[in-house]
């Protein structure tokens, strides 16, 4: 048991209702602060939410509070990619070797899911409580409702308030030198729905991650538990096929007859969701420090907002907790030794998947059309299954391999990259990869460049 | 003449007043908004300005509207660095070639004269107007000055309040989507002084930027025309050399007794200035987009603040101020074509040096004093010297050449780097490299990677 008792956790988000289960478990006194109303009495905003693709990261970080088992069964399923090329072939990419997936969930369903478990296990929720200052000196959130203003003492704070964070903020305005970087891409989104079929199953495959991969922007789907599937179109918001462009319904309807015949037919409301729906942005977020001595850290978006094409938001948050947890195991006496490990263990972490997600929208979106590429990766899963000690692709290790840091797995990733460059240079590549000869050039290679 | 001609400048600093000359002399109406007081009129704070390097770039702006004379007449020139070596001795090293040399210039004294020649033009500026808000829809700056608010509506407003410019903050509060960057390196810095000798001299040659290198800190002094010397102390905030361990006289003391042994005895109230001057940081900022279609651009350090080490902060806002004018030649009626195509140029210029500029750091307080990177620096200025049209070295490039971009000569900079790393591996290049092979190779490698 750490010293400081009195825990507030800014932020009712994912991160911040696993956190609270996670400390309530330890016997703190734990507040959790949301600036909007309850999600599981009030109507949300919605149309806007990317569907979550649930890991071995955010499984592990679950299965530390015994909660695998319950989210798993709001999850479905899906063991690789389903490809909709633009030659109106499909082709399918496994994730990983046989057995392993990941798991596509709402994130509603699970957000409301984990208050539920927290608040059950002990902790306190308060809604439409918005942390409108923090003073740092007498460690007060000081939450401003209308023309009243209450008082939330702490012990310590956690900022768990996402991607534009308001604790994150009062740190920032308070600190003398605060790193800060915010990066939008190009692109934005814009959510769309299928619908079950008239006879209430699926439309598509519900066990994949369907991709419509079209160089620069891409659409996808993930299946939801209902049947409907939650399609995601990312898409640039300037140039020749942008979301600027795209201001009438005969120009909405005319893009996407050409470009997604084969969705067209499965998404009846397209052309009224594209208006109605919000079209949103992408930000990367990185910061530092992320804590001040050993009453607040960030935590999750709030410390390392990414982009959404590795689908690790939610389980580099939810590693974040384990790592935390692991740490007052380790300093028990101490939030300031937790605090300082933690972001020094954290950071470069959060950095190299920042980066790697950034990276994968063009995997995504443009590499999964080549037949080349689909290639390497089949070559790559293939040396995986007859030496999976010596080579794990570079996916694989983020999404399956939690005990691999990220930021090794960018490292190595890199680093196997460059050797499979050399490999797809091969004479005869298409027909010779599975030769022996191919698979000792590999081999030899990786010796000069041992993991 | 531009249609928009009511224009507004944030910021009577040295860019701002630059500027607003470039913009009286085109027949504008001019008022520039300063938040502080009039620096001509009032004490200053003071104790934390580094001296200004005036150098080509800088020069060439002023020029263009008619005021280099003036301003060299409040400068001294400065030819080389002087180096003040750990083991005692001093070495030098020439800027550039003979009869290249960059300008020591106080910040304040520059300022003045800038803002009396604006004034004199007749730009009118307005003191204690801090920019409070900014309606961007109608194109008023606010101005909240105790209870009353004044506005100020423009046809153009410029962003040149600095580093921690507020207008930038408006600009960025009221976008959907913008890139911000902000970072800080790990050392401060402090202001001290080296006054005249007794009988009224300057204490060292005053024609040299004097550095004592001392591996991750440096102490500099420049020239003054009242035979003062600014000095100014890089040095880490944290760690066992550190302003952290620095709270004592006695600490302070026997660190510079040690570290500087033949400065202290020239800075007889270092002690004093030691704890009565503040520790400044020291922040990168980079950002996009700078404008908001015809209305508004930011300019200078609130575009780009670049820290102190390449000498070049001033000199790359009073570029802007070129640029901008040439700019509104090319393109004589829309103040929206000359800030997008300000934007475009100028973005990745103003990356580059900020870049240029931390690496610049490592130069001068480490590099320096390594007898390797001196005899690195000899044989790429005699290679200059004898193939001005081949070889240009990266400090030249940026000080003396101002028409290579910066982005070009960070990029030219590293290549030749690459190049002169390989050369000093040549064994003996000690004693041969002055020879004609040593030059053949060279030659023979710059036609591999042509400028």
């Amino acid at each position: 048991m750490q010293s400081g008792k009195r825990i507030v956790i800014a932020g009712a988000g994912l991160v911040g209702s696993l956190l609270a289960i996670y400390l309530v478990r330890r016997g703190y006194d734990v507040t959790v602060l949301e600036r909007r109303g309850d999600m599981r009495r009030e109507q949300g905003g919605g149309g806007r939410s990317i569907n979550l693709a649930l890991s071995d990261r955010g499984l592990l970080a679950l299965q530390r509070v015994g909660l695998a088992d319950a989210i798993r069964d709001i999850s479905i399923p899906m063991h690789g990619r389903r490809l909709h090329q633009p030659d109106g072939s499909i082709a399918f990419q496994p994730y990983g070797k046989e057995g392993q997936f990941i798991n596509s969930v709402s994130r509603a369903t699970l957000n409301m899911k984990l208050m539920d478990l927290a608040e059950a296990a002990g902790a306190s929720f308060l809604f439409n409580q918005p942390c409108s200052s923090v003073d740092w000196k007498h460690n007060i959130l000081v939450s401003k409702q209308g023309a009243a203003e209450v008082h939330y003492p702490f012990d310590v704070l956690f900022g768990a308030d996402g991607a534009f964070s308001a604790t994150r903020l009062q740190h920032q305005v308070h600190h003398s030198r605060f790193d800060y970087h915010q990066f939008y891409i190009d692109c934005g989104y814009k959510e769309l729905t299928i619908p079950p079929t008239a006879d209430g199953n699926f439309a598509m495959d519900p066990n994949a991650l369907h991709i419509w991969p079209r160089k620069n922007y891409m659409l996808i789907a993930l299946p939801n538990l209902d049947r409907t599937f939650t399609c995601t179109l990312f898409f640039p918001f300037e140039g020749a096929h942008s979301f600027a462009r795209l201001t009438t319904s005969s120009a909405v309807k005319e893009f996407f007859e050409e470009t997604f015949p084969d969705a067209v037919p499965l998404m009846p409301g397209y052309e009224e969701e594209f208006f109605k729906n919000p079209t949103s942005s992408l930000v990367t977020v990185k910061c530092y420090p992320w804590i001040r001595g050993g009453s607040f850290s960030l935590i999750g978006d709030a410390a390392h907002a990414i982009v959404p094409f590795f689908g690790q938001g939610m389980n580099c948050g939810f590693e974040d907790c384990r790592i935390l947890d692991e740490l007052m195991d380790a300093y028990p006496d101490s939030w300031e030794r937790v605090f300082e490990n933690f972001q020094q263990l954290r950071k470069p972490d959060a950095d190299a998947i920042a980066d790697l997600a950034v990276a994968n929208f063009e995997e995504m979106r443009d590499k999964t059309a080549n037949p080349q590429f689909l290639l390497q990766k089949k070559i790559e899963a293939r040396l995986h299954a007859r030496h999976p000690d010596k080579w794990i692709p570079a996916y694989s290790q983020v999404t399956f391999s939690p005990h691999i840091r990220y930021s090794e797995a960018l490292r190595r990733g890199a680093m196997q990259e460059t050797i499979m460059q050399d490999i797809m240079k091969m004479p005869g590549i298409e027909n010779n990869w599975e030769s022996d000869a191919v698979e000792q050039v590999i081999l030899s290679k990786l010796e000069a460049n041992p993991l």
